[in-house]
């Protein structure tokens, strides 16, 4: 049970370890590349091969500006592919519409701008359809965010 | 193998039957309903809870405006939610906002404005995942679709 | 003569504090609470129950990004629910679509973005409908406001 | 019990039907005006001022592009104030951010874009506060609206 | 020959000194207000007709969010009025749109977002069409900008 | 007293009529040209010589998508010039943005999109500066319109 | 001297005619092709080493919606890449920013939404840069531009 | 071979600093201006014939806000003018649309918003198509870039 994410500049390291952070929770195997698929489209269908290859079963690919990134690698794969959004400019409108707006046929799972965190979490939905033990997780996932929720937020607050 | 495509109003239903026909497509067995989160929020949640009782494995939910109802889904449902924004206002941008922003840890699988069809295309590779026949189908349906595409349009058209 | 005040996030707490405030300024009682429309889905229905139970009269509910808790608590209450849209990404123009485009039947009542002091003054107009005594202050109010604005800017200022 | 409905341009009566419709269902008395806040604003605040003495307790206002209308009249009233974007350019976002950005201390209650329906509603459910067999005909409203929603809508639809 | 400043906040004051320094730089007389078409309509309503009165012969208004206040004042006069949109949200996106989609017959002279300069530049060309002088400052102030903007810029620059 | 039109495509001509309409209604001579700044430059350079000499006050200038034409003529004279935003796309944001947000010093006057009716209007007010028989017929003007405007929509209408 | 011609579906013919006419009013050779870059990747890459072998010279792109094909074509060939944003959603915001925004090193020059005439005409600019009689032309084709625009203009029009 | 890089403020020279670093890294001689469409507009005119008769073959021309200039230097020649959107206000949206939107005949090729790099990459292009040298050098660059993408990013990176 493997996931991978892709981004395309080691500039949003950051913005993307939300998705990392969920997989791990779940205790998800991932592997992360920095790959663009304007700059090295080459290299980006060779290691589209190999996961594939190696079994990994989601892909997650976040972009900014024009964000081609998770479309190109749709249309490289048959296995779901997440896209987020990343604010460069614009407030990420332009990541936004180059990642959701795809033709048909070829669809990319879109996620919030800059939420690299649900593009894991949906990763983690998706892998819970085939895997019960991951369901099984989500499950007391949503419980414990629950309880935790209403533990932490108490029976309203100070205003 | 089973896929719930839910939405708002039944005036959306023409925009929706993208879905179906993917789904179709695809051997998939389809349920379809007619639901709103604001108007009758119990049903939705009497009838999300027969589906995943019935072993539904993805749903897709579209919306216009507030759009509010893929969400809404995905807060109920540890399943993948799909969420089809439907152009009623503003070139469908209140939906889509509405649809892919989702907060942490809830997210919406969002697809392109009235791509219904992609919504099914997406379901299809969710499934792929656990099933290898439907992974089969989607490595022959893209293998057709390009065939088709070059039949098609040959070696160049006339402008 | 009691308004809830409902917000999505703990760290939105400065920006619902306008609410209060406004509130504060007419001598309203009010509760206020963090609670998600996606995340403790339950628990706000079992609070909205409450609070209907004990008589509030009016509420209101920040959110940004989807911002769909307005619009969820509207579907569950017929007492007046305004919305107030928190800039969380999009200059707030997200959470402005999600609260103000809602469907036929299920109002939201909207005031700007990050205005959460409109929102306590609109709860404060809609109680005037009913007390008497409000609406007196609501004048009165109105009258000082002048009159403050008018010996604060003087007859004209300096540039 | 009534409502004013005031809207800028006799060439938006079809759109402003809504907010009749939404009263007519509740038995509500209401008039309705044509007043422009730019060309009449004297006649504009003339009839405020009987709206006033005359009992009304709640006004809606509609207008297009710069749509000062809503505004305007919630600066000469403490009664709630609903506003109503008219689409008549930019697909409505003009009037809608000119209805809803308002200042501190002013707000007008703003509903969707060309959505007057949902302003009726709002009047009603803000005189369901003070008036108990109006909420009382909320809450039946409600239940009817569902039930003829699922009963129209059955157990899933064709597709 | 006197121009009037109005504007709605004294938290705008910086923002509008550009309109100050335009007319300084032509010698023109202005006068500085800070008045809000919603809080303090009647005061308004009042300084206007002493301006008249006084014979100022131009209005600079700027404003910010809803913005209602160049057009309320251009429905109290005949005077050309100027607008300012000033950014307070949504990049000032919703004071350009109120200001500028005036309904007809009342117009608004519209310049760039905090742009208040131009403002005060547009006052003086309007003042140009009367008196001789102004229009030969004019272009003498064009004349100067030129020369200047080439001495400055030289003939190339490093980069 | 004259005004000149100048629009830069034929295919606007019916959307500018609405300049000529309001300068007629108050008796105002007028001319009108089509003149593109992108591909008659030097010809718009000779026209705009031409009417400075013949003593025209006041330029009203449309046009669409760049939407330069505006812009480029108050960088010619120092006449007040009057922008009209053309939709041709983008809901005629492209045209808006490009006509209002000039640089310092040199201002354009802009109106509503597709609003050249307030363009004349406007250019009646400059001309109502400097003569006093315009000006007491824009107070004339405004009293009609007033006294119209109550006479058509009456004490109410129905709906 | 030839020039490619590449749009991402059959239904943009119409659109994207405009690139073929403005090659042939200055006799320069082109090909067309229906090709898409999320459908048949492979297929456009071997179009695109047959264009670069046959010295093609500039390749024009057309595209909706997430419109990566101008993009995608620029990351596999140095010859310059000219995109045209086809309007198929959000007014052709979505295509615009997906072909505009494009990463540092891999450029497309970019021209208006829907206006592929103009891609033709930089076309013919940049093979101008290379071949004398190409800028001769255009030198020709400015001047009679310009003198049918003054001819068909003549000296103002009727308003 | 040389490229001419013109904007319109001193105070955009940071942002156009990366046209002239992409021509300097392919050896290419350019020469920068800062020169304004509207404040000297027959300076712009003269230095454009200057450039000309120098044997300049690209120009380069960023500009913000209305951000005419791109737009009028194309309508003075027939070399190809790439255009830089500045981010002034509105995230640079005003700019992007006065560049890229403009009228049938006269094409500006435009590049994302603050990215004045991409301009010189691409009138590097623009030379590569007459000069087999540069083009040479593209390709080479590609190689490199690809090589040292590679080389940073490896074979997968932590996150």
């Amino acid at each position: 049970m493997k996931v991978a994410i892709i981004f395309g500049s080691k500039s949003d390291t950051d913005k993307m370890r939300g998705a990392a952070n969920a997989l791990k929770e779940f205790g998800i195997e991932y592997k992360a590349y920095v790959l663009s698929a304007h700059r090295v489209p080459e290299k980006l269908r060779e290691v589209l091969k190999e996961l594939e290859a190696d079994g990994f079963e989601c892909i997650i690919a976040g972009a900014g500006l024009a964000a081609h990134l998770p479309g190109v690698i749709a249309s490289e794969t048959v296995l779901p592919v997440i896209g987020v959004p990343i604010n460069g400019a614009l407030d990420g409108a332009d990541a936004l519409y180059s990642i959701v707006q795809m033709p048909k046929s070829i669809p990319v799972a879109t996620v919030g701008i800059d939420n690299s965190y649900n593009a894991g979490m949906l990763a983690v939905e998706i892998l819970g359809v085939k895997y019960p033990e991951i369901r099984e997780k989500l499950l007391a996932f949503r419980k414990t965010m629950k309880e935790n929720f209403i533990k932490e937020n108490g029976e309203g607050v100070e205003l």
